[in-house]
């Protein structure tokens, strides 16, 4: 994978590591621990082979997963994030801490 | 615009209210003052009209945005994040100093 320069700016450098909101997911769930690729298939109903596997190479190369390879039969392939991936955590928390404060929406709102 | 019932995991939720980069970057201006939709669209280049009204009105729905319309001529509406809104400073704020802390890509990897 080529590695595009990051913007300058703080946001968008942030939007172009985690674009879309399978990124975000993903590191969700290695946030609970390092995960096999089927095992991320299995946590995230809906996301394709290709989806996966494009945002892990991301992560891959900007330092963020690591991806071992057990010489094993058959093969293990694991995804782990780096201190730097496990730096997300308080991102993260901020998004759902927020996002919780927001109420939900009137079912049936009344009609004017 | 109907309203959803939004995700109860937190991270699903900010996912479902700012979705696609396009939203957070709306936010990212608006956390700098109130803005007309004509200036929303010139600072953030690319953008749809579509999908700048698109944002608004879930901003709008939800309770982070209100759109003021004054009675003048030529008519002038704006754009001004509610106090909820207002909270995701720290999570923008968040975002981007991880982002900062990604080192940029080396642009003539060695090859080996």
């Amino acid at each position: 994978m080529i590695a595009v320069p990051l913007p300058e700016c703080g946001v968008s450098r942030f939007l172009t590591l985690l674009d879309g909101p399978w990124a975000t997911l993903i590191v969700r769930e290695l946030l609970d621990g390092p995960h096999r690729f089927t095992e991320l298939r299995k946590a995230l109903p809906g996301i394709s082979p290709h989806t996966l596997t494009s945002r892990l190479r991301r992560f891959e190369t900007y330092g963020i997963v690591t991806r071992t390879a057990y010489p094993e039969v058959p093969p293990r392939v694991e995804y782990r994030l780096t201190p730097l991936g496990e730096d997300l955590r308080d991102v993260l928390e901020a998004m759902a801490a927020w996002a919780l404060t927001v109420p939900q929406p009137d079912p049936h709102p009344a009609a004017y």
